[in-house]
């Protein structure tokens, strides 16, 4: 069965979730040109995807995807929250932070039972997911309403793991993605590898539609991307410019920059290996450090010197997600970008 | 023009040269075929290169490649010479191995004034260069006998330096290439990137021809690769179990073993960054580290542990080269895999 088939779509183009730079405007662009849009939950209050997704009910009756993390939530761990603040003492000084009056970072919270039940208000076609899946439980209330269940894979043994829990379509995630990599059998950074490797290895192992996502950015991306064997692709990075993104200005700023040539893998915004474009905080600290608490509890003490570099107009503590081929950002309609992208087919 | 109009060869396939795992006879098996064979100099004395190249002579009257290295020899410094000694001394012990006694190591000598003497006397129709180019001079002499030049680039802008630098044709390096990374203008790490994303923008920034190299294991790679916009493709790893190539039994064992999935960058065989398959030493040492001498300086010291654990059958401390997609190793002739890969085409 082919992509478009098996999740209702037009174009086997799907526009990767992207917490904190995106909400439904984009998800419906993208819907509207005949691709999957999608809606990142991760960091969004139950109340706040309940109006997304009413937005993006209300504006378009083409199949879109709701996105969530399904990491296990740590206990805080007061003492390694004590190092990573003496790590970041220097820059709190700098920004002149009071770190007693540190509120709450952002929330990265996982898929829960009240996700669900907010999911079955609406039942999107279709649910994906990102550091493997969630407990059998909650994946069958997403199964019994219908929704096709996608999820990442960034080595074979993970694609070979996610179809044996009978997911309906693999996302191979190449190394050259941008934001966080959906590893979850292993922590092994020498076992992520390049789409040019991962993808014709994981469409030879598993019986399922493959989706290559990573370093995809235009239409010979895409033709490249199905001489491998993908059923589709999924693109993230070339519609961080896009108008119906929310990305900042300092991202925005970032991105059409040299600086954009040279990203790097850095747990330091989250506590988890992300991709994102190499800054200051990235060359002091890391860009990995074993001093970064566990995912996502980094995030908070980062977040007071994101918003005070930010408000000075500098992007050098922000986590500014990007893959390694940003060639394909344009500041155009996402609509018009996913028609693009398709010419590839 | 195309690739095969500027090299005088049938099909776009080049095998990439790969020093200590093949000889001529892997070199004119590719040739015979209708690629572009390779061999790998750095680490042949001036009597045995001379040697191959006359078998290559004798045996084709196809264009060929000659490969060199073009690193700056760097001073022996016995502190740092010290400090790496230490760091093995478990090993060393283990194997009951007297450091007094450890002979100079495999050399890897940079291209010089005697190494296009001997090319003189053959007129390859190609050399090839890794590390960047050799010093004016040599390179004008290179070209005077009319030999087309290659370089790796494994960023946009040592692309563009090799094309101000009149190159032939530019190889992009992708991250996902075995052996040893070709990079020269910045070494870190980060900056080097996957096929998927490095490609596409070498092409947009250059005029020369661009050969895709890292990842690509068969001809539905090629395939990819060519919609990205290459002219040709260099392929390395899925040469490795070929006839022809003189690959160790450890490593060919290693290649067939589930363990080729998981490769590394390491500096600890050479003291450069090159890719191989994970061994124990470079889980129990790296794969990176800062105690490596200088290229090529940290083989001496590796050399016997590799000897005497290869003797006992074991690849533990040898460079098991490879890509990150071994996928197309194959016990069949080189000409055979090099039509087949010509498939994609």
């Amino acid at each position: 069965m082919t992509l478009q088939k098996l999740l209702g779509i037009d174009l086997p183009i799907i526009q990767a979730p992207m917490a904190g730079v995106q909400n439904s405007a984009l998800t419906i662009a993208v819907c509207s040109a005949g691709g999957l849009g999608s809606l990142p939950c991760a960091m969004l209050s139950l109340d706040a995807m309940r109006q997304e997704l009413a937005m993006i009910k209300a504006q378009t009756s083409k199949p879109y995807n709701v996105n969530f993390f399904c990491h296990a939530q740590p206990e805080a761990d007061a003492m390694r929250e004590a190092i990573w603040r003496e790590a970041l003492t220097p820059y709190f000084a700098e920004f002149g932070i009071d770190t007693d009056a540190i509120p709450a970072g952002p929330q990265r919270l996982p898929f829960s039972a009240e996700a669900v039940e907010v999911l079955e208000a609406f039942e999107p076609a279709v649910v994906s997911f990102h550091f493997g899946l969630p407990e059998p439980e909650l994946l069958a209330r997403v199964r019994s309403f219908g929704a096709k269940i996608l999820s990442s894979a960034t080595t074979v043994d993970e694609a070979l793991w996610l179809e044996a829990h009978g997911i309906d379509a693999v996302i191979a995630q190449g190394i050259e993605a941008g934001g966080h990599r959906g590893h979850f059998l292993s922590d092994d950074l020498n076992a992520q590898v390049g789409t040019f490797a991962l993808l014709p290895q994981i469409v030879k192992a598993v019986k399922v539609p493959v989706i290559a996502a990573g370093g995809v950015a235009d239409a010979k991306g895409v033709a490249a991307a199905m001489a491998l064997g993908a059923a589709g692709v999924q693109v993230g990075t070339a519609y961080l410019l896009c108008e119906e993104a929310t990305t900042s200005a300092v991202h925005r700023e970032a991105l059409k920059s040299e600086a954009a040539r040279v990203t790097a893998l850095t747990n330091l915004f989250t506590g988890r290996p992300a991709r994102g474009i190499v800054n200051r905080l990235m060359r002091k600290l890391g860009p990995m450090s074993t001093a970064a608490p566990a995912f996502p509890l980094a995030a908070t003490a980062i977040a007071p010197l994101r918003a005070n570099a930010e408000s000075l107009g500098s992007g050098e503590f922000s986590p500014l997600w990007a893959g390694q081929n940003a060639s394909g950002c344009r500041e155009i309609s996402a609509s018009v970008l996913t028609r693009e992208l398709a010419g590839g087919i």
